[in-house]
């Protein structure tokens, strides 16, 4: 693992933001019933579109279309225990890229063996913070080309041989539930148009957090701040990336 | 089928809307995760009542007291599923008017599958975009006394005889997610007071429409304008309408 | 059965409001998917920290390090009905103080059936509406410890020998979807710091009734007042406790 830190400039993150609102990916999201409608507008205000089916009958279909899968496993039900390897085989029989976030896995025996279901797919990029990175550790060490997103004050991106960094954010972003899980499935639609994972990540995270520090400046509390940071995102462009990211 | 395009005026809308307001009927919501805050707050806003049970053991005996009932497909659940022949059947003894939402039918044969054992109600109302209309075609050709209410930037609601448009509404309602699914609540809330079926989609995608447009002129991207939607639509008056209307 | 209206003064609500916000307690939810994430941003903005998880196989490891567990059996599922079990043998055996929310009670005989089940552990708080306490006062009766908190234009707060009345809110507080589910949150937050519940239960609902006069001093309607409710829950110290408790 290299220590470079590298980072993104505006003009890269604007170009895979620019790809997210042409494309128009979908991202397939089984996620926990908490964060859904906030993960579901954050993707629109982003330009990706999301589906969120869960029913074991019906996720492989709906799924088969979309440009990324997000796996969260925060309130997991039987019902979405058992779409997890339905979801596995559409990721892996037409190569969609996949996030998986693993909430709380430090709190569930259960979630640690999903986690470890999950990660058995080469490729797969996991978003969570330090406690849960830390819980799911030995497991992700086994997994073939995972790409660890760590998020928190400074996010740290770390894939086979670089390590990206994003200071961007504020703290309200840690008081409104659903953020983090929200960000994990931004970081799916730029893989959806972006082949580069760790780029994918950067790019969503900078987007995101460039997004918070916007809407911490208009907000009077978590509750505001969540209806900015909606906004801000919808109407992000290069120039206000460039502006923030001197 | 008629192609006689009439429409209602703002004194027909608010009569609609005071019945509403007035006597306040339960509108009992099987309808996806994504949208069941979004669409209980519209209810609240509009002055009904929404209740939202989905266990297969109590679904029928929640619903048997409501006004009108709504069965959206989306995120279908295995329970959600077995808890439709419940609600089938209380609409059927008791006589309570229906509304189906085809959420994403055309990415799901599980879904079509279900749509087509709603429609075997006779009278239903089934509310979605052109997408999910086009892919339901067939199944609605079978039913009997189908009102079909196609959303977009005109709706079109096709009943026996004649067709209703409503050209209200703002391209911010397509960038926040469940608002369609709410709107067929507020259809539904509608049909509970208002016989003419017809009738009550109309105004209440008319009633929507315009709060939409008011909510527009507020916001300042996706996320104020959902908020700003609630306000508009609790705020509605017979003056607005009609000032709206012309 | 006393019936002294006694109440807390500023100095009371704000010191075990403190309590929350510097110990941090998880309360473990498992509550309706209409109300969930008002539920987890309100104990957030009180300083407290949510876990949702209802999964059977994982619902009794992550509450068993929470410092207060809610049941609020609005849109109760299978799977949830399953967890009940689970999350009363946690409380039991770990003396994890446990709050009721029994929506819709009298609409469903088996949500009256699992509120008895979760009535035979000693000490439960519930918190509900003056429809849904009638319809389970028969079971109350025969509970151990009960504490029965009815919430409506006055809270009323009956334990073993003392009554505490709280006449804090706003009618706006009824339009807004799961704030009442949001409440019984705030009381289980509150009673996991302070041992006496009547005490936990009034201190949370004063603070959460200011809050709501505050918020619909800037609200434009329910959905703003939903915004501003959480703003204000997240700003309160204990001045504007005291100014407003006059």
């Amino acid at each position: 693992m290299s220590s470079t830190n590298d980072s993104l400039d505006a003009a890269q993150v604007a170009s895979i933001l620019a790809r997210v609102a042409e494309r128009r990916p979908r991202v397939h999201c089984l996620t926990n019933t908490v964060a859904q409608n906030l993960t579901a507008n954050m993707l629109l205000a982003f330009g990706a579109v999301p589906s969120m089916a869960s029913h074991p009958e019906e996720v492989a279909a709906v799924a088969s279309g979309a440009g990324a899968i997000l796996i969260n496993l925060g309130t997991i039900s039987p019902e979405g225990e058992r779409a997890i390897p339905k979801l596995l085989e559409v990721a892996r029989q037409r190569a969609i890229p996949l996030v998986l976030d693993p909430v709380f896995v430090e709190l569930s025996p259960l979630r640690l063996k999903l986690a470890d279901e999950v990660l058995r797919l080469p490729g797969v990029t996991v978003r969570g913070n330090a406690t849960e990175m830390k819980a799911l550790a030995a497991v992700m060490s086994g997994a073939d080309a995972v790409l660890r997103v760590t998020t928190g004050k400074v996010d740290r991106i770390e894939g086979d041989g670089r390590v990206l960094a994003v200071s961007h954010g504020h703290e309200l972003m840690t008081k409104v539930t659903g953020l983090g899980c929200a960000s994990s499935a931004l970081v799916a639609a730029c893989r959806a148009v972006e082949p580069q994972a760790d780029l994918a990540a950067a790019a969503a995270l900078t987007a995101y957090g460039i997004a918070g520090e916007i809407a911490a400046e208009r907000a009077e509390g978590p509750g505001s701040f969540a209806m900015h940071l909606i906004d801000a995102l919808a109407g992000l462009d290069e120039a206000t990336l460039a502006a923030r990211m001197v």
